[in-house]
């Protein structure tokens, strides 16, 4: 055995080596904490880290399996939280000097979820400022001149540079599927309410998801399978029956699946070279695929989530926008202002077109197709770190609530990752990974001569 | 039998007698429309009534009954319907001349349970313009000089003056307390989202609630029961175990009620008359009242209540205030002014304080009080008939969505009804409505010498 390059394994893997005492969790974490010492001084995806916690929460994990108890799916496996999710037993600085050093008194509820299941919470993540839009030190791992994409940049430059296989992040326009396409990860939005959100700071109610990281689809359904839990906590949420995910994303479809692929009135902004991957991706789905357009304008749906997403940014900010405004970006309070000019009436319509929207893609989905294709983001990682990259190719599926999946399928010509992503139907998450592992087995199999 | 009387029997003594062949459904209806011919000459409670209409689903009713079939719990009984409620075979104008002839092709949620339940949708009852505080035509039956209330004019004159046994109001500020202790008759208000809305004019879907009139609390519990409901189609119904509200009602309370008596800062805008009232009645109550006060301050609840109210209002009637402001009473139309001036940022703040108050009132409700007394309106029913009252009384109430109760124990000095309004916890509907009965035992025993 290998211990040197046990960083590379996936969660499912890992977690499977450790139940079967091929390896310890200890081992595990020091490889990672190996990793990160190697690597973090570039990538920086950091925000906390305290190796020795790491090591003993390891250490506990290795001590309760060999007393002979049942073990959880990801016992001893480590997981990077985002730096907007409460832990008790690190900081959780949200982004912002105006939160240094608050040590929250209870863990966020995904939190608590992964410590039943066993993992090894290894660290805290970089977020941008209150996972807005302003960037935090986080280099994209694959070039650090370039940005990792945000506002979940540590957790997906965290598990795209081989220092955890897990990660969570959190998406209010496009915070999970951006970064997971820059940095070469899977990256999931699920089902809005599917994962309780209590414990993480809300930027707004109606747009917050719990994002997922993970290097492998298996990895993203195991995670989800520990997170997708009703919490009454987060108003959001209900109570549903347990899916297995694991096992959903295994099987083989009933029927090969069929795409939408959809350009939107973006695509004339996306990289030449990025459209010429896509336009290539979509002459190998042959008959599996047809180009589609919505009747929704996207610029109608930036300006509807700016409404919604801007007044409830400004009332969540609130205190820090009055008291602190000089201890915020420019551009967050230039934000908080235009949030706090927005007219109810303009923020209920807003909020009244999502079933609306909804109600048309249902019947998109029910009637023709498994998954809509479409760009992540309008290419590869922009060179510079001063921005984090254009979230507006997410926008529409965080307003829907419906599951959104970054699929690290491609490169560009500059050697950076390209995603594809895909969006499903409200509360068909497990399909839609199904759906997302026929089209990477697919386009494996035809990619091998 | 005397068949002229039967408009005065109670739902559930009507619906016995005719589950066992005492009356027939027939019978009961005709006695209410002649009642109908003899008083709604001046109260004018109806704004559709086709006796016809009604007496053919008063002829099934006893035809179905009489093939052996088995029947609903208000099988054969008349109820009135608010004209914001639609109805698939009535008109529902919305008490706007910008709805004058709209004809519905489905029932409200709440008219198909009734249905279901046997019920004989006997017309459609006099609402303000559009559920506002524009007054219809209707008068007090007690007095026709002075106004019903409102909005839920028309059900709760046409319970009051014994032309049905049953009506359906709804309340978004004070709609069917206020009436209910203006015209001498019990009003009810459950928790919000417990009676499920779908197909009910919305003015506001943080404050409107489905209410229900009465002449008897048994009355209140047997139509709750056929009402109380999960419905996908409201947003804020959630599937509830079946509570047997007439069971409860009936009940003993397991210690007797104690009561919180709550004059809140209004109180010196109380009429003379109504103070006296109610001071007798807590002296009355002894040791099981106690007086308290709220931090919450009333003037603050009510500027929440306008913020959310006006902006959703503003809303829902978008399309009337901008395309027919001219057929707007002007009341209205400066409410929708207000309601589009109303910031998003000020919206979601008074919508946070929901909770807060709900957590407050919850720890009164568990640790002493079984309900709040407090008034209904600021004494009995004005003169005149260009307003409707002041729902100030109600706001906390419908903001919070907990059940509140118009008791019809007291009468002005003027001969006019006052109500005794009581407030529960949250989903503790039954429970009221058992305290209310043990109130209305207690002060009967006490005024027998």
């Amino acid at each position: 055995m290998d211990l040197t390059n046990l960083h590379w394994l996936s969660a499912a893997e890992a977690a499977g080596m450790i139940r079967d005492g091929v390896i310890s969790s200890v081992q595990l974490v020091e490889a990672c904490l190996a990793r990160v010492r190697d690597v973090d001084g570039q990538v920086q995806a950091w925000a906390f880290l305290d190796p020795e916690h790491a090591l003993a929460q390891a250490r506990a994990a290795d001590e309760f399996r060999l007393s002979g108890q049942p073990t959880g799916p990801l016992h001893g496996v480590p997981v990077g939280i985002k730096d907007i999710i409460d832990t008790a037993d690190m900081p959780t600085e949200n982004g912002s000097v105006l939160h240094a050093g608050r040590t929250p008194s209870r863990d966020a509820a995904v939190v608590s979820l992964l410590r039943g299941a066993g993992a090894v919470i290894m660290g805290k993540t970089v977020t941008t400022e209150f996972a807005t839009r302003t960037p935090g030190k986080t280099r994209n791992p694959h070039n650090p001149a370039h940005t990792p994409g945000g506002s979940s940049s540590g957790s997906a430059a965290a598990v795209a540079a081989g220092m955890v296989p897990l990660a969570l992040g959190s998406q209010t326009t496009g915070s999970t599927i951006r970064p997971a396409s820059y940095c070469g990860v899977y990256g999931f939005k699920p089902t809005h309410g599917l994962v309780p959100r209590h414990g993480m700071f809300q930027l707004s109610r109606t747009l917050d998801h719990v994002g997922l990281f993970a290097r492998s689809l298996e990895d993203v359904a195991l995670l989800l399978e520990q997170l997708a839990a009703h919490d009454e906590r987060d108003p959001d949420s209900r109570p549903r029956a347990r899916v297995p995910y694991r096992a959903v994303v295994a099987q083989e479809p009933p029927l090969p699946p069929m795409f939408a692929f959809l350009k939107t009135s973006l695509w004339d902004r996306v990289d030449g070279d990025a459209q010429k991957a896509f336009e290539e991706l979509v002459d190998n789905l042959g008959d599996r695929i047809e180009e589609i357009e919505l009747v929704v304008a996207t610029d109608e749906v930036l300006e509807w989530q700016r409404a919604i997403g801007g007044a409830e940014m400004a009332i969540s900010l609130r205190r820090e926008g009055d008291e602190a405004r000089d201890q915020l970006s420019p551009a967050l309070r230039s934000r908080i202002e235009q949030g706090r000019a927005v007219r109810a009436v303009d923020y209920l319509g807003a909020r009244a077109n999502i079933p609306e929207l909804n109600g048309s893609l249902i019947e998109l989905f029910e009637q023709r197709y498994d998954a809509i294709l479409t760009p992540p983001a309008f290419g590869t990682a922009p060179a510079g770190l001063e921005s984090t990259g254009d979230p507006a190719f997410c926008a529409l599926w965080t307003l829907c609530g419906i599951p959104a999946l970054n699929v690290p399928l491609m490169q560009g010509t500059n050697g950076l990752p390209l995603g594809v992503q895909l969006v499903g139907a409200r509360h068909r998450d497990a399909q839609l990974l199904r759906t997302a592992r026929w089209l990477v087995t697919h386009l494996e199999a035809s990619s091998t001569p």
